[in-house]
């Protein structure tokens, strides 16, 4: 493992621990955490030589975190082994719990995640929140927060932060939602609605989609393009190890990047946008289809069928995803595209048109595609690891809190 | 200023300086370079209160800088000031130089800078460099370059490194042009080929080209996005101060970005790239011209003298370039576009029809676009001012290389 040198913050925002004996102290505690979350159970001992500092010091950092909640003791390792027997360390089951939500067009869901990775609680309420306003939304999310933290409560854990994923674009303060064209929100100021007392941090669905690529994806490498879709289409650009936000935080639009520059009209006020080819309204129209809900579903349910309709529709979504992608392929030169979100539930009809698209408009080998495990999850779980993540890059700020 | 806290790199490579006492002094050696050159001439006393130093440990620092080279005493301050009046401080300009080269489609061109920025020798040589291979092009290059050295030597500075700017894909490795089009070079190893007394770094022009902007440009912003072009059209995003490379260095090919997927074909491959509206040879083909050399001068003479064939090309070509653009913004969302290298040369044709697309094409205020200053010379200072960047950065490896 790689050791932190920054400071944590929800949803990958990233600053320097202070070059001080107290910043040291703090990265050495991360160091010990990550080391024992990453090889656990170790011995002291073995925690000091991965490491690099002396039995003594690692002690001392242990006896922190585990009086801390962070860590704790799994007792004696088994016999048998050369020299006196040290307590294996673990990180703590029963400690600090990620809590991540997600703001869906069509349902609202919470999740509780351990530092192990474990998720704890879980709670999803199916209903339409378009045209909704926010305030009743996030009440009713709230309520479910509420209803998830009381479960992990129950079970010893304590709550170290709230991420909230939307499908919208979030100012870079991390709480207001600038435009969210799927759920009619503008300007609104999430951070204001939410529980104060957890904290709580708002992010696009499609970061934390990526973000949940990274950390929990096999084989994720640290360069690498995620392309999510709920009902607009996103994509978030991770560039070693770290997201690219834009300046204004809005980085990722792929949605709107004109793929036929004359062609319909789009609600952004272009035309020929990638979500009039690909996005999921454009594709039911193609496919024929009008659900009232479980869209994605849907779809897939059609084309596994053999609709031919259906299947000719994701067909051309995938050369106009092929289309944008090459686009951002030769601006950014990832070094894989990742299907997440509900796209990755169409891939098996998307993907060869798509792939398509890309080998033919691209000279030598084109960018690899493939399509994450996460799925639709992805958003929500990558919110709830956030926390996590913050918990172990600097353990100290959330021993601190408790 | 703020204090550099990365190890310097010619081309804007950066890593972190060791966390050492020894990475230390280098910071500081660095923090007193910068302070001088921002601020000076400044005296001992006015550094150390500038970088929150004592006087005692600052004066060791230049006494080193002194003795390298770096910087020079002028002479006692004017007196008429309070106190003992301290020595001003300044930045050699017969210390260091940074050597940078060009190799263009129709030109070589090579210039030295010292440490105060201002360039003190340079040489040019028209002539198409198309179709000739690797060798006899570099060959060249060197005996241009040995002028240039020569000269600066005459002055009393010393090449402190070379960076070569090229019209193609450079690999990670700073020195293997893996794809120059417009010269048909392939997978060429340059570093082999240049003084490796120098030692030489090469780059694509348009990154080179970014960072004189970064550098050089009044108020850049530190996240923006760099178009130029020479025949082909080269894109690069500075991020937080920094170039977005890509995985493999190839990031910011925006001349292969689709424009009209079904397009003419390109030599890359696709159909409908940037390239084929927006690239000088299609411009010249929509404008009727087929001059020999100068093809910028000739379409701006033209378009300047009212020729509405070539202003309605130029036209065409803007709105193409906005296209292009309403993706990348949609993608990084920098702070601005900046159009540099030749394409600054016709922005007084291109301009308002590229503003315009990517206005229409974008929900809310659209993406400031500007014209760089620096124009085609952008690549060649950049590359030169990458050299003396790298000095400043950490002096002491220069010191110690003298």
């Amino acid at each position: 493992m790689t050791a932190p040198l920054h400071e944590a913050h929800p949803t990958g925002r990233r600053r320097a621990l202070p070059d001080t004996q107290q910043g040291m102290r703090r990265r050495n505690l991360a160091r010990v955490m990550h080391t024992v979350r990453a090889e656990g159970p170790l011995s002291r001992a073995a925690v000091a030589s991965r490491i690099g500092l002396t039995r003594a010091a690692v002690s001392t950092l242990v006896d922190e975190l585990i009086r801390a909640g962070l860590l704790e003791e799994l007792g004696p390792e088994r016999p048998g082994r050369v020299g006196r027997p040290g307590s294996a360390l673990a990180v703590s089951g029963r400690g600090p719990a990620g809590i991540g939500a997600e703001v869906g067009v069509d349902h609202l869901a919470v999740c509780a995640v351990d530092l192990t990775g474990t998720t704890r609680a879980r709670a999803i309420r199916q209903g339409a929140n378009r045209g909704r306003s926010p305030e009743p939304v996030i009440a009713e999310l709230t309520g479910l927060i509420r209803q998830v933290v009381s479960e992990a409560e129950s079970e010893g854990l304590w709550p170290a932060g709230l991420a909230v994923a939307v499908p919208g674009l979030v100012a870079r303060d991390g709480r207001t939602v600038v435009r969210a064209p799927n759920l009619d929100w503008r300007d609104a100021d999430l951070g204001a609605l939410l529980p104060a007392d957890l904290p709580p941090t708002v992010d696009n669905e499609a970061n934390f989609g990526a973000l949940a690529e990274l950390w929990l994806g096999e084989d994720t490498p640290g360069d690498f393009l995620h392309v999510s879709a709920e009902i607009g289409i996103g994509a978030a650009l991770v560039v070693d190890g770290g997201l690219l936000r834009g300046t204004r935080g809005f980085a990722g639009e792929l949605g709107h990047v004109p793929v036929r520059p004359d062609g319909p009209e789009c609600g952004c006020g272009g035309r020929g946008c990638l979500e009039q080819y690909a996005g999921e309204e454009a594709v039911l129209r193609a496919a024929g289809l009008e659900p009232d809900r479980d869209r994605v579903g849907a779809l897939a349910g059609r084309a596994a069928d053999g609709d031919e309709n259906v299947r000719r529709a994701l067909r051309d979504a995938g050369s106009a995803l092929g289309v944008a992608l090459t686009g951002a392929v030769n601006l950014l030169d990832p070094e894989s595209v990742v299907l997440g979100g509900e796209l990755s539930g169409l891939a098996p009809w998307l993907l060869s048109s798509l792939r398509e698209e890309l080998a033919r408009r691209t000279a030598g080998p084109a960018c690899p595609v493939s399509v994450s495990r996460l799925g639709p999850e992805g958003p929500l779980l990558g919110a709830a690891h956030s926390v996590v993540r913050a918990v172990l890059d600097d353990p100290a700020a959330f021993a601190a809190q408790r």
